[in-house]
């Protein structure tokens, strides 16, 4: 199925466990990455958090008798927040999920105006929030506090840069390690930063 | 439109301001109301608790040229959550809500196992979590704390009552007050229950 902003999302075949990281991804997207990582975290009791279903308009829905109904027209709606939240350790955490094929900067296309917005919010509730980016030409996947992401977004917002250079990322970000169960395992890292 | 749960989304025709509770909320459904409250809360920076989107299976997606992509077939997937969770003062916050015409008690049918397995484990990681309550006839709207539920539930799962008397859910919740802008305005409850 293609999804409205041109990803694909492909069957991936999933790989025997490898201790190198660079090639354990393979075949899977980041969205399958960390859903297989939410699951096994709320399967252990560690955290509860998921991705919030794709919003969509619902235009036209048929009841026909004695099967469920069919929505028969719906549009993809642009979302408002950002796509995955939950609570860890008695703390509110909320993060977007980027994958890039860029081999020198993340581009800061898909991020929208009001996620950002909502993503200030959050810190200013006293949530943890961060975005979680895969380098997918290297199989590296970061996490990257969001407070990093706001002077860029602003330099953007006015004019500048429309990206966030891959070595900013490496050096002010953290690499998430990868195991089998948690294959985005970005609790350890928040187990350093807050905790 | 109607939704798969039977409920009809009505039009509502919101009344100019009362200070009387009981007739403040006539036209508009329990949602609508707590989607307004959330919206105001958002605004002034109160807190940031937003409604998921209806979780939706997409099979078939139609690209017209130079036009939104459509989807002509879809159906409604069971919520594995509840329908609303974010952040208000530092703290994760997640409940359920829930109408109902019955004057006499509140039945638990609209309540998914699995959406009480994830109470218990909001509950489990330190988070808020509870149900708001509509009584339609009486126009009255009940905070009630998750934990008030799972005996009754268990009660339920055992072939017990399969339902919650109307006269407990008012003297063990808090009823919440009506405001103009935050319709159902269930902070203040949080602000004297767990601050």
């Amino acid at each position: 199925m293609n999804y409205p902003n041109g990803k694909k999302n492909k069957q991936g075949k999933q790989k025997s466990p490898q201790s190198n990281q660079k090639y354990s991804n393979r075949g899977m997207t980041l969205e399958e990455d960390i859903n297989t990582t939410n699951s096994y975290y709320l399967d252990i009791g560690k955290a509860n958090i998921h991705k919030k279903p794709t919003p969509v308009q619902i235009v036209k829905v048929n009841y026909p008798k004695r099967s469920a109904a069919v929505i028969t027209e719906g549009y993809f709606k642009q979302a408002s927040t950002t796509d995955y939240n939950g609570i860890y350790r008695h703390k509110y955490v909320d993060f977007e999920a980027k994958e890039t094929k860029n081999k020198t900067l993340f581009p800061l296309a898909n991020i929208h105006d009001h996620q950002v917005r909502h993503m200030e919010s959050i810190i200013h509730h006293g949530g943890i929030c961060f975005l979680i980016i895969r380098f997918a030409s290297f199989d590296e996947t970061y996490f990257m506090d969001a407070t990093l992401l706001f002077p860029y977004w602003y330099e953007k917002v006015n004019g500048g840069k429309k990206s966030i250079p891959y070595k900013t990322i490496k050096q002010k970000g953290y690499l998430i390690p990868f195991q089998y169960q948690a294959r985005v395992d970005y609790l350890t890292i928040i187990d350093k930063l807050y905790f």
